[in-house]
C-alpha cells in the first residue's frame, strides 16, 4: 500500500471555526484515520504546516495537537517547494492577496468565503487560478448539513413534486457585549473590517441555493443596522455600523421563490438556528442543521379560519422525521477529503472559485438592491 | 332604560364570514344581550334586515334564525327610512357602487375590506362619505384577535424596548379542489372575478402594521401564482390567474422593518394559521391567532454555532405565555359594538373609510411593486 | 321545494346490521334530514316497509322505530304499487329467489352481497335485471369505510407512485360459543345454510382490489377449518363445516399482487380488524377501518439484520397520520342515497348486480382453487 | 485441564456477515472464554486460518483481528493436516465445488445455506458427506434468535393448546441504491450471480417451519420482482432480474398451514424485521428477533365490527411480553460450539447436510410452485 504526504500550508486556523473545524476535525481527523485513500489504493496523508501572524498563539495551537511545523513567515512557507496546498482562513480583507501569491507560487488553493471582497476581484482571482494551472477551491460547508443533506436527498427523490417555494430564517440573538459578551467576533459587526451580514449570508445561500433547488436569478435584499452600538473582545464600546439583518427574496430558476431572513438580532422560536422551509406540490420539509421534517400531500390537514376558537390543531404533528439512516461525515472534513482527491487524483469538485465568485456576486448584488431600492438581476459570470 | 331601535341594512350575509360572524355572532349576539348600552343608559337595540341576491338563501338564512326582514331589493331597503345603517359584505366588485347608493340615500356605512376595486375609487368613497356627514366604518378584525390584542398589550407595556423588526407568516394550504375539495370559494384564485392574495391581506397588514408598531412608510412586494389550476365548487377545473402568495417587506416608521409572506400553497410548521415575531431591544414575543409567548431579553439563550452537533437547545423551552387574564370578546362583534356607539352617541371608531382606503392603497402599491420590481413609497393620503 | 315519495320494500333488516346499518342509520337517518336532494331541488323521502318471517320481531322493530308499515307476506308486499325498490338483507340463501320476484314485479333491487350462491345465478339475475329495465344496486359497504376512502384518496393523490403489492390482515378471535357466547351467529359455520368465510370475504375483497387497485386476474387460495366445533345461540354444540379461514393471494392488472389472510381463528395485533397495507415505489400506507398512516419515501429508515441488538428502531414511529379533513357519512348511508339518486334521477352507481355477480366469481373462483390446488384465472363476465 | 486446538479453514469471512458473525462473535469470542469445554474437561481451542481471493482485504482482515494464519490458496489448505474443520461462507455459486474438495481432503464440514444451488445437488454433497465420514453442518442462525427460541418455549409448554396457523411477515425497504446506498449487497438482486429471495429465504423458513411448528409438506408460492432496476456499489445502475418478494403459503404435518410474506420491497409497520403470529385454540404469540408477546385464550378481548366508531380497542395492549428470564448467546457462537462438540466429542447436530438439503428443496419446490401456478408437495428426501 503506496502513501503519498501532501504539504498544506494552514494560514488562519487559530480562530474558533480555524482550529475546530479545519485543523482538528479536517486534517488531524484524516491523519489519524490513515489519510485519504484514492482510486489506485495510494494514502493521501496531509501534511500540516501552521501560519499565523501571533507567534504565540500558532505556536501554541502547535504544540496542542503535536503538529512540528509552524511559523509566523507566510512568504517563505510559500516558497518552500514543501507544500502544495494553501489554504486560507484568515482575514478576510487580505485573502485576496494571500491567494494571488500562493497562486503565483504555483500552489493549489482551498479558501474559505467570501473568496474577495468585491465581484470584481474575486473573478480576477478565479481567472488567475485557472490561467496558473492550479487547483482551487472554496468552502461550501452548509451544502454538508446533515439536515440540507437530507432535504437534497428530498429533492432527488422527487418527494416534493414541483418545488413552489423556499422560506429561511438565519440567525439569533448576538449579544451586545455590555451585559453578557458577544459569542461572535467584534470585525463582524465594522464595516471596515469587512463585516456585515449580507457580505456573510448571502455567499452562502448562493451555493444552498443553486446546489439544492435552482440557479438565484435575480434578488431583492433590504439590510438593517437593528443594534449600532456594542461592546468588542475587550469591553470597549464600538459603533456597529455594518448590516446586522438582511430580508433578502431571490428568483431562482424554474420560477422557485425564496424568502430569506437573516439576523443576528433575533429570538430564535423555531427548530434550528437555521431552517429552510420547501413547500412542493406533492409535500412539504423544514430542515434545520442536523434534522429535516416532512409533511407529505396526503398528511396535510385542511385548516380552517376561525377567530372564535383557540387553534385545534397542533401544527407540528403532522410532520414525520427524516431518518438519517447512514451516519453522516463532519462536513468540513468530507468536503477537505473531496479537495485532496481533487488535488491529487483530479477527482470532480464543483466548488471552485468560479463559484466562490458567485457568493459573492450575490452578496454585492444583495448591496446593490439595498442601496438602489430594487430587484437586481444576477447575470452569468463571465470567466 | 331607555332602548332604541337601530335599523341595519345588512348585505351579503349569506357567506360563511357573514352568517357566522357579522350575523350570528355579532348582530344577533348583541341582540340577545340586550343591546348596546350607551354612556346615557340607552340601550341601542340592532334590528337586521337581511339583503341578497338569492331569494331562496337569503329566506331560509333568515327563517334559521328568525329574523323577520329580508329582502332582494337592495334598492328599496335603502330608501325605507326605517334604517339607518348599511353594511356590506357582499361581492368586493359591488362594494364601491353599493356603498355610494347608501351614502346617497344618507345611511351612516360599515363594511367589510377591500372598500374599493383601486386607490382613486377608495379615495373617493371616503371624501363622499365625509362631505355627506354620514359615519363611516371598515371592519378590521385581525386586530380584535386575542393574539393581537396580547401583542398590544406588550407594545403598550413597554416590554420590547425598541422595536426593530416584524415578521409574519400568515397562510396554509388550500386544496386544489380535484381529490379533496377547496376549504374557499374558487373566486379567490380568479382575477376578473376580485381575486388575489395581495388585494386580499395587504389591507389587512396594512391597519395591524398601522395599529400595532407604526406607519407603513415603503413596501416592497413579490407575487406568485403556484398553483395555477384548481377545481371550483361544481368539480370544475379553471385557471387560477391571480397570485395565491405574496413575499412582502415593509418599512415602518421609527425604521421598524416588516417582512410578511402570505400564501395558499404552503403547509404550516408554526404556532397557528397565521404568526407575527416580533424582536425588540428588551424582548421577543410570537403572537398567533390567540396566543401570545414571549422571550424577555434576560430570557435570551446565547447558542453557538456547532455543526458537529444536534442541536441541544429546545427553542420553543425558553418562550413564555401571556396569559388571557380578561376573556376576549368575539372580535367583529366588539367592532360591532363601537361602531354602533359612535353611529349612536359618537364614540371614537378609528377605522374609518381612510382607513380603507390606506389598506387599497398598500395592495395597490403591492401590486405596482411586483409589477415595476422596486420599492414603493406610501405617501399620506390627501383626503 | 317539491318532494317525493319513495316507497321502499325493506326485507330481512331484523338482524344486527340490517337494522342498524341499514335502517337506523340509513333509512331513518335519511328521512329524519328531509330527504335526499336531488339536482332539481326535489327532496325524496324514503317511506319503508318492513317485512320479516317472524312477526314478532318485525312488528316490535316497527314500533320501536315508529314505522307504520310493516308485513310477513313478501308477496303482497311486492305486488303492491305503493313501493318502487326492494331491498334485500335476509338469508343469502334466499336471496336469489327473493330478488326474482321483486325483479319479475318491477321493482329497483337493492341487495346484501353475496347476491347469490353460484356464479351461474349471480349472472343470471344480473342478465333478469337488466332485462326487466329495472335499477339495480349492491350493497359495498367497506368502500366507504373511512379508513378505505383515506386510500382512495393516497391511490388519487399519487402517493403511492408505482403500486407494487397489497397485504391484507382481516378477522379476529370469533369465540366458540361454550365458555364465551360467540360474537357472530352460527350459521356462518355450517356449510349448509350459506356459511364459509371465502364465500362471505372473497366478495368484498373483489370489490375493495377492483375499485381501489386494480381488476383482480387470477386467485390461489387456501381455505381451513381450524375450529371444528362450536357451540349456537342455543348453547348447543355443532359441527362447523364451513371454512373459518382463507389464506388468498391475487393478481391484479398491472403486477400488482394482494395477499390478504382472513379469519375467524386468529388473534390481533395490528391497527384495526382490518388492515390494507399498500406498497408503492415512493410509499406506503395501513388503512384500517376509520384511521390510516403513511410512510413516504423519504421517511423510510434503513434497518440493518443485526440479531446482537434488540431492534433501537421503533417501527411504528415513521408513520404518518392520513387526517380526515372532511367529515365521513356513513358509508350504509352513503350508499343508500346514492342508490336513491340512481333510481330517482339516474345518477351513476357503478356497484350493480354485475359487481355483485364479480364478487360471487371470485369467492367462487376461490373455492376451486381451494378444491384443485392451484391459481385459478378470473376472466370478464359474459353480461 | 486439557487443551486441545482444533484447526478451522474458514472461507469467505470478509464480508459483513461472514466477519461479523462467524469470526468475531463466534469463533474469536470462543477463543477469548477460552475454547469450548468437552464433557471430559477438555478445552477445545479453535485456531482459524483465514482463507480469500481477495489478498489485500483478507490479509487487513488477519492483522486487524491478530490472526497469524492466513492464505488465498484454499487447494493448499485443504491439503495441509494443519485443520480439520472446513468452514465456508463463501459465494453461493460456489459452495458445492469447494465443500466436495474438503470433503475429499478428509475435512469435517460447516457451511453457511444454501448448500447448493439445486437440490440434486445438495442431495448428492450429503452423500458424499456421509459416505465419507466427515461430520457436516449447516448453518441455520434464526433457530438461535432469542424471539424463536421463546418461540420455543410457547410451544413446548402447551401455551398454544392445538396450532392452528402460522403468519410470517419478514423483510424491509432495501434502498435502490441511487439517491441512498443500498443496505445489501447488488448480487442479492441478481439471477446469475444466484440472487433472488425464495432462494435465500425458503432455506430459512424451512427449517425454522420443521423445527418450530413441524414438517413442511407443501408449499404455494408467487415471486415478484418489484423493483427492476438498483444501483450497484459502484453507483452504477443494474438490472435486478431476481426476485425480490415472495408470497408464500405452506402445508405443514398436523393441519398447521403457515403463511409467510418475504419482501425487499415493503416498509415496516409491525414489532420486528421479521415476525411470526402463531395462532393456536388456547392462546397467540407474536415473535420478533428478540422479543415475544403472548395473548392467552383467558385474555382474547371480543371484538365487534363496527363501521361508525373509531376503533375503541388498542390491539396491541392485550399482549403481554415473554421475559428473558436467562441471556441469550450470540446464535451463530451458539451453533459454533454445538458443531464442535459434535466433531470433538459427537455431540448431537441435528443441522446438517440433509437439514441443509431440505432447504434447498423447499426454496425448488417454491420456483417451481411459482412456474406452474400449483401447489408443489415436498416428500422426505431419499439419502
Amino acid at each position: 500500500m503506496t502513501e503519498r504526504r501532501l504539504g498544506i500550508i494552514m494560514n488562519g486556523v487559530t480562530g474558533r471555526m480555524g482550529t475546530n473545524q479545519h485543523l482538528v476535525r479536517s486534517i488531524l481527523a484524516i491523519r489519524s484515520q490513515g489519510g485519504v485513500a484514492l482510486k489506485d489504493g495510494t494514502r493521501v496523508m496531509p501534511d500540516p504546516i501552521l501560519v499565523g501572524r501571533n507567534r504565540e498563539k500558532v505556536q501554541r495551537l502547535a504544540q496542542a495537537h503535536g503538529i512540528e511545523r509552524w511559523t509566523t513567515d507566510l512568504e517563505a512557507a510559500l516558497h518552500s517547494t514543501a507544500d502544495e496546498v494553501y489554504f486560507d482562513a484568515a482575514s478576510t480583507n487580505l485573502r485576496k492577496e494571500n491567494l494571488e501569491k500562493a497562486i503565483a507560487a504555483g500552489k493549489h488553493v482551498y479558501c474559505e468565503k467570501p473568496t474577495a471582497a468585491s465581484l470584481e476581484d474575486a473573478i480576477a482571482l478565479w481567472r488567475l487560478a485557472r490561467r496558473a494551472g492550479v487547483k482551487h477551491g472554496v468552502v461550501q460547508d452548509k451544502l454538508f448539513l446533515p439536515g440540507l443533506l437530507k432535504m437534497k436527498r428530498l429533492v432527488e427523490s422527487g418527494f416534493f413534486g414541483r418545488i413552489l417555494s423556499v422560506r429561511g430564517e438565519f440567525g439569533y440573538w448576538v449579544f451586545e457585549g455590555d451585559w453578557q459578551s458577544a459569542q461572535r467576533p467584534s470585525w463582524n459587526y465594522k464595516k471596515a473590517e469587512g463585516g456585515g451580514i449580507i457580505l456573510d449570508m448571502l455567499c452562502h445561500w448562493r451555493y444552498v441555493l443553486d446546489n439544492l433547488f435552482g440557479e438565484v436569478k435575480a434578488v431583492s435584499c433590504l439590510g438593517a443596522t437593528h443594534i449600532p452600538k456594542r461592546w468588542d473582545e475587550q469591553g470597549r464600546a464600538y459603533e456597529a455600523d455594518a448590516d446586522d439583518a438582511a430580508y433578502a427574496t431571490f428568483e431562482l430558476e424554474g420560477g422557485i421563490i425564496a424568502q430569506i431572513n437573516s439576523s443576528w438580532a433575533t429570538r430564535v422560536r423555531r427548530d434550528d438556528l437555521v431552517t429552510f422551509h420547501v413547500d412542493g406540490t406533492l409535500g412539504s420539509a423544514v430542515a434545520g442543521l442536523t434534522r429535516c421534517w416532512t409533511q407529505a400531500r396526503v398528511n396535510t390537514p385542511k385548516p380552517v379560519w376561525n377567530p372564535d376558537l383557540r387553534q385545534p390543531i397542533d401544527f407540528f404533528a403532522q410532520w414525520q422525521e427524516v431518518p438519517d439512516n447512514d451516519p453522516f461525515e463532519n462536513g468540513f472534513k468530507a468536503q477537505w477529503e473531496l479537495f485532496i482527491r481533487h488535488v491529487c487524483e483530479d477527482g470532480p469538485f464543483p466548488w471552485n472559485l468560479e463559484a466562490g465568485a458567485k457568493g459573492v456576486q450575490l452578496a454585492e448584488a444583495g448591496l446593490r438592491s439595498w442601496k438602489e431600492r430594487r430587484w437586481v438581476e444576477i447575470p452569468a459570470l463571465e470567466g
